[in-house]
């Protein structure tokens, strides 16, 4: 942050717009200015927050051409990923709040339904807007409605197969729906695949177009009503007027390419197409900049998906100083290590190569990175073709974004048993970004997989073994799941060492209770001892490391000789806890009674905050552990362990 | 089945074939004659078995040309989705076994890595293909190794959003890659979606190519060696010799489109891209019939995708007598019904209209049924739109294929408590298509998600009350997964009615034991209680009717008054059993003893056989049970309830 208060530019014009309806109100000459005053205003506010703005200063002038044109929120606006609508929520009444983007109820830092009407689809995840979208299209059609519904989606979602299924299904429908195809040539990182260089040659081979000759086309690519989708396909292949591009291909007209800043041709090409009465599906490719006009945007190129704060005059970003190395960081580095005493060490990455680490993998092994873009179904299948080959990969993909490959890893990894290693950045909550990015079903989702090895690390030096463990497991499917953020700061050891599989450690010997952690909340769970021992408790606290396979003989040892044993994870339930009661329950463990219980994230969506934050919410902090012993072993707490904080 | 033995053709030619290596030791005029034996002995095969043998009849020729060109196993055929693979299991050293295709102990009906060196990659789930065969080809770069690698995909797989992904990566990349397309105009159901009507275009307006025509083709299509992917694909763009395909678009050479019955036009085409030393990928389109040969095709056209066992003479399809309707038919009853009363109730199925039985719903329905394609990713979204907009979507999709929506059921339907409903047909085994298809995992998938409600019918009568209760549920997402097959044949009630939610059921009152079942294993609990009951052990038997949220009443009641509890469901640990003691434990209810146990299935993927043999292989039939009982009481148990079928 800077020194001084950094003065902010004023925004007359912006400063009369509550709602979509005052810019309505406006003059279509003076969209210019509001433009130029939302670029300021959303710059302004970034440097106070941080986060996801390259993403929203590219699409200023789309976003005031759109809610001008259209009759928002009756007119329904999709922004896929929606990282880019920081300036949508700057006209949708949430200028007031924000500053507060992204903290503790504060707004959320994508579209949220809750949030307000004019969200009507929340997106966080890539490429879901066109389904979206096509599903409320269709329900207007079917409820008699004649509102717009546009989808806003970006080069780099536009390469999942999900936009592509969207694609296939609404270019063979008669149901009207406009696509915006957002192309800034860059999404997270800089976007691949063969798509994006078809968008290259596309606007290289087509200059932008003038207002009059954009009403033109869009005039053209109507030229009647079709009966059929088939027919209305069939007539772009044969007309003159269309450009022979792969959307037309899918049976949508194409309109475009449109310089995305030009304020007056997005407002005449986006009027023609709402006036219209044409029923096809239309694509509006537009070119942008991310990150347009900020002054400081040479100075950050690599910055310009998230940003933390930074000083609006200088352009120096406030960071705080890291105590640790965060676990992505580890996770590179023991990854490099793997790979130089193997060459059969591969990684793939889906688009987040910094995000996972593997940008400097990469660095080091050009040749045995690969980044297959937003694609998570192929990033898992295309790591068992190599496992088959006898290659060992190791796909980095967030807790997340993993769901998107869940059918892979069931049918194509853990049915054949291919020893593809999957490395699960961001499991459990991940603080700003919040419920749509938290990693809290991964547990759930692995460890009902017969064979499959699912490893949690209680630090930065636990993980750096579990990494050597994984590329050691080279006979069936393994996974390690850690936080987002940093480590403890602890030792790191010069090289993993392998694990033994299945099999956790006592952390501390105690004999009244035992506590049993899976992942990073040990520390929680010693602390957690050290608070029970105060009040005469003595506890033993055990690190699982593995969430499969179980340490049966150290779960059963914690369970004969404690009266307590809580679990406690970073997932929700069904996961570790679960399991773990599943193999008491079926030993016979609990037949004479013992106390158990476990901890897991709660059964609701816990909202954006900081991870302590949130963590705090959900109960899994080493106070909530202490309540949890006090209420098993029906004691009264002592007062001063109920105060937060304590 | 006839009652006299059906004549088999005469074979001689693929008689002294065992191997691919004695197919390659013939000439190329004699390959038409082995085509013909070969489409001669599938028939004759199919008509013994059933199963999916119209998309084998197809792929005869391309087998036979494939095998022959090409130097397998060493080069990889990926066959994708691979029930098409039958001809290629008889050229591989199978042949013998052909006959107890899909049968218990019998080969698979699909590709499995486990069964031969042939089939490289096992697939059943469709549109893999691509992405594994990058892998490998990657791989094989690597690795020094110069083998093909070959996918062949049909135009239906070819609509998935995953065969996009592979697609845009592969086209950016310089890895020597044959992908076939098997255009047979016809998915599972009428491929639906603008690819097939830009598949149909272009051959329309492409006429098949002679053997000259296409090895020039094939020379032309790799001018030069391309620097970068990128270059290549702009001199596609720019070249005469392309046709501005889609394909190209994307990176790949295209080839086509082939007869893919002339065996003459594809060994030439073939022998020209083995021998070729680009390292661009390659996209052949071939034109096939499925079905191709089958005297009696005419009859059954709707039956080409998979088909019981017929009468190699007449045609007449072996039914066995049902003794009930099956669970899919009562489901779409069910949902007629519902919609009949309710204009706001859609249906959305991917590619599966009669599988799911929307086939009948949408004859009923026409305008309200959407069959999107191979593309759950896509349906599941597209369906949290329309339910945005206030519709009553449910989506009908098999479990083990849900799990390719996985992202889209958190993110965009539970994240946003969207009321969309999931109808989840063959959940738990689902015999003779083996672990591939089996509904396993869903209810560790859902149950882990807030808000869901997930229920399972233990008969076909409670699955139409629970699509009422589905249908009545508007205000967060629900789920009804029910079995593969014939139901009990209980009387059917006139409609369905709502269920109070979260509520199970007492089936029998008993007093020492209590057995407490999720979905259709209440029948197995239920003659359980009776040998228990001969046994003087009483126990209560209940429907538990929801997984989420539980009937903690009725739970808390059978572990207060009952020495044993056993929970059983049809799908792994994880799910209903392990939510159920994670309940009981988090109350403290296990804290002063009671043997509670979870069946499950096993920890393993069950193998293919009749349901009937795979749940007694799970250990999840009635004398399961028993023992489970005796077990906890640590009683022994009589020697007569021991023996199989007791």
């Amino acid at each position: 942050m800077s020194d001084g208060e950094p003065m902010p530019q004023p925004t007359p014009l912006l400063d009369t717009i509550t709602m979509p309806e005052d810019l309505r109100a406006l003059e279509s000459k003076q969209l210019r200015q509001v433009a130029d005053e939302l670029r300021a205003e959303t710059i302004d506010a970034a440097s106070e927050t941080g986060g996801h703005f390259g993403a929203g200063l590219g699409v200023v002038e789309l976003t005031v051409a759109l809610h001008y044109v259209f009759d928002t929120p009756d007119d329904r606006i999709i922004w896929d990923v929606s990282h880019q609508a920081y300036p949508h929520k700057i006209l949708t009444g949430r200028r007031s709040g924000i500053r507060s983007i992204r903290q503790k109820d504060g707004l959320y830092g994508f579209t949220k339904r809750a949030e307000s009407e004019f969200d009507p689809f929340g997106a966080a995840h890539s490429s879901t807007s066109i389904s979206a979208a096509m599903g409320m299209a269709v329900a207007r059609d079917m409820q008699g409605r004649n509102n717009n519904v546009i989808a806003v989606i970006g080069d780099g979602a536009m390469s999942a197969g999900m936009a592509y299924e969207a694609m296939n299904n609404a270019g063979d429908r008669n149901s009207r729906l406009i696509v915006v195809l957002n192309d800034n040539g860059m999404s997270i990182a800089p976007s691949l695949g063969s798509l994006t260089n078809y968008l290259v040659r596309l606007h290289e081979e087509h200059p932008t177009l003038s207002p009059e000759e954009l009403t033109e086309q869009a005039g053209a690519a109507f030229p009647d009503a079709f009966k059929t989708a088939a027919e209305r396909a069939s007539a772009y292949a044969n007309s003159n007027a269309n450009k022979g591009t792969m959307f037309e291909d899918l049976g949508f007209a194409y309109i475009g390419p449109v310089d995305g800043h030009d304020v007056d041709a997005l407002t005449a090409v986006m009027t023609k197409l709402r006036d219209s009465n044409s029923d096809a599906p239309v694509l509006l490719h537009i070119l942008t900049e991310k990150g347009r006009g900020h002054p400081f945007k040479e100075q950050h190129p690599e910055n310009y998906h998230a940003l933390g704060k930074f000083d609006a005059e200088t352009g120096e970003i406030a960071k705080s100083a890291p105590k640790a190395p965060s676990y992505t960081k580890v996770f590179a580095q023991s990854l490099i290590e793997e790979a130089e005493d193997d060459p059969a060490v591969v990684a793939i990455t889906a688009a987040m190569p910094s995000g996972t680490g593997l940008d400097l993998f990469g660095k080091r092994f050009p040749d045995r990175c690969f980044d297959v873009g937003i694609a998570e179904q192929h990033a898992v299948t295309f790591a068992a073709g190599m496992a088959a080959e006898g290659m060992k990969p190791v796909a980095a993909i967030y807790s997340t974004f993993l769901q998107r490959g869940y059918d892979q890893i069931v049918h194509d990894v853990a049915l054949q048993k291919l020893p593809v290693r999957f490395a699960l950045d961001r499991a459990g909550l991940v603080g700003a970004d919040g419920p749509t990015h938290a990693g809290s079903f991964d547990l759930a989702y692995l460890c009902c997989l017969p064979g499959f090895v699912v490893m949690a690390p209680s630090d930065e030096a636990e993980l750096k073994h579990m990494i050597a463990t994984s590329i050691a497991i080279d006979d069936r499917p393994s996974a390690v799941r850690y936080p987002r953020g940093e480590g403890f700061g602890v030792a790191l050891p010069d090289r993993g060492n392998p694990l033994h599989i299945g099999k956790g450690q006592i952390v501390r010997e105690g004999s009244r209770v035992a506590l049993l952690s899976l992942g990073a909340r040990l520390r929680e769970c010693v602390e957690a001892a050290d608070k029970l021992m105060e009040n005469g408790i003595s506890a033993t606290v055990a690190d699982a490391r593995f969430a499969k396979p179980l340490d049966i003989d150290l779960i059963q040892q914690l369970v004969l000789n404690h009266e307590v044993v809580v679990t406690i994870e970073e997932g929700a339930a069904g996961g570790f806890g679960a399991h773990v009661l599943t193999f008491l329950s079926s030993e016979g463990l609990l037949d004479r009674g013992v106390k158990v219980r476990t901890m897991t994230l709660p059964d609701r969506f816990v909202p954006h905050g900081k991870p302590e934050e949130q963590y705090a919410e959900a109960g899994l902090m080493a106070r909530d552990i202490v309540a949890q012993v006090f209420g098993a072993l029906e004691m009264d707490q002592p007062r001063h362990l109920r105060e937060v904080g304590a």
